[in-house]
């Protein structure tokens, strides 16, 4: 096969632009890359695989690709990628874009922060964050959730409309994340859980594939929270 | 004219979409809105231009459209963009678009913060932030501009070859924006000096134009300092 897929099921845009993959019938060679082990951290890696150092990447026939969502509009250019799921229209692909873009320094920074000093740096480190910081973070990351469940959802089933795209398996990517943290979004935000529900029912078996470790590390069987 | 665009000089992706849009010759109603004055925390503006109550955004002909990079896109695929600034060949358009979905939360998120955090914030509360707090954003920003002369300026004239691309005046306008926090980014990234001088040549007149307040605030003359 001549598609690599270099990622972490610990990585959102990884589990995303895994669950992408496999919605859309697409042959890939696996490469998971233990990002607990350093294996990205490597000068072969560096050298071989992603100039970046992280994942999720593609080596496509030698061409080598960084960025999740640069992977996803390249492989829908090529044909790859379900209308449904990126639309072919500019106008749709335009509101979708809209959230691709809109979701980097807004939720998703806010979602991996607060998973990252939650959860990841006590791991690491030993030390647990002040409640003060813990606080802060939580706002930021609440307010992008806020506009997630009053903007994006607001009269509609879908991020972009009634029907599901690779904006809505971005979103909760980053949202599950947050379930590490020991975060339940469903509790201030009820549009996000029906949401998420119809994401996850759409996107199975591939979702809780992807999330394997997210549901084992949370401690959260599936089938109860979602 | 059916095609609007909002946006103010003070913010950086306004200003790399303005230089695209000049650079581009298309035709546009002018629409600056004063951030200052808090021209976009309006319901007005909320309802009738941007959901989201930030800038860039375009009303094209009734459609709404906000995030500059989901908006380029939008009209790259109306043929209102020139190839050699964004390429239609999608092997091409993905290494640019590497570089745009790398830039959310690496060099952008960083030298925003910065600036926010030197410079705005001050200027709002009174306060100046801690000698400590300063050292750990410059830290985080300069990983990221290190990331830009040892990486994306490894061995090209421009981030993505040896042609300019809309990626690097996205990548240009950031970084200028820390000349405000009187930061100099030319004394630690020599590559980043010379790359800025060519950016700034191929997009002038409509660079300067872009950045007079940039210019005015940091108190630099563009032909001593670039």
């Amino acid at each position: 096969m001549s598609l690599a897929y270099y990622y972490d099921f610990m990585s959102q845009p990884s589990r995303a632009l895994y669950i992408i993959l496999k919605m859309s019938g697409v042959q890939f060679e696996d490469c998971p890359v233990a990002l607990r082990n350093g294996e990205h951290l490597t000068e072969e890696f560096k050298t071989n695989i992603n100039r970046f150092q992280k994942v999720p990447c593609i080596i496509d026939d030698g061409f080598k690709l960084a960025e999740s969502i640069a992977v996803l509009r390249y492989l829908s250019a090529k044909g790859k990628i379900p209308e449904y799921l990126y639309p072919k229209y500019f106008v749709e692909q335009a509101r979708v874009d809209e959230f691709l873009e809109w979701q980097h320094i807004t939720l998703r920074i806010t979602c991996a922060l607060y998973f990252r000093t939650i959860w990841l740096e006590p791991l690491l480190s030993g030390k647990r964050p002040s409640p003060e910081k813990v606080e802060t973070l939580k706002a930021h990351m609440e307010l992008n959730l806020d506009i997630v469940e009053n903007v994006w959802l607001e009269s509609t089933d879908f991020l972009c409309g009634n029907q599901m795209t690779v904006a809505d398996i971005f979103a909760a990517c980053e949202i599950e994340q947050t379930r590490m943290a020991d975060y339940d979004v469903r509790i201030k935000h009820p549009k996000i859980r029906a949401w998420l529900k119809r994401v996850r029912a759409a996107c199975n078996p591939h979702y809780d594939h992807a999330h394997q470790y997210v549901y084992k590390i949370s401690g959260t069987a599936p089938n109860s929270k979602l």
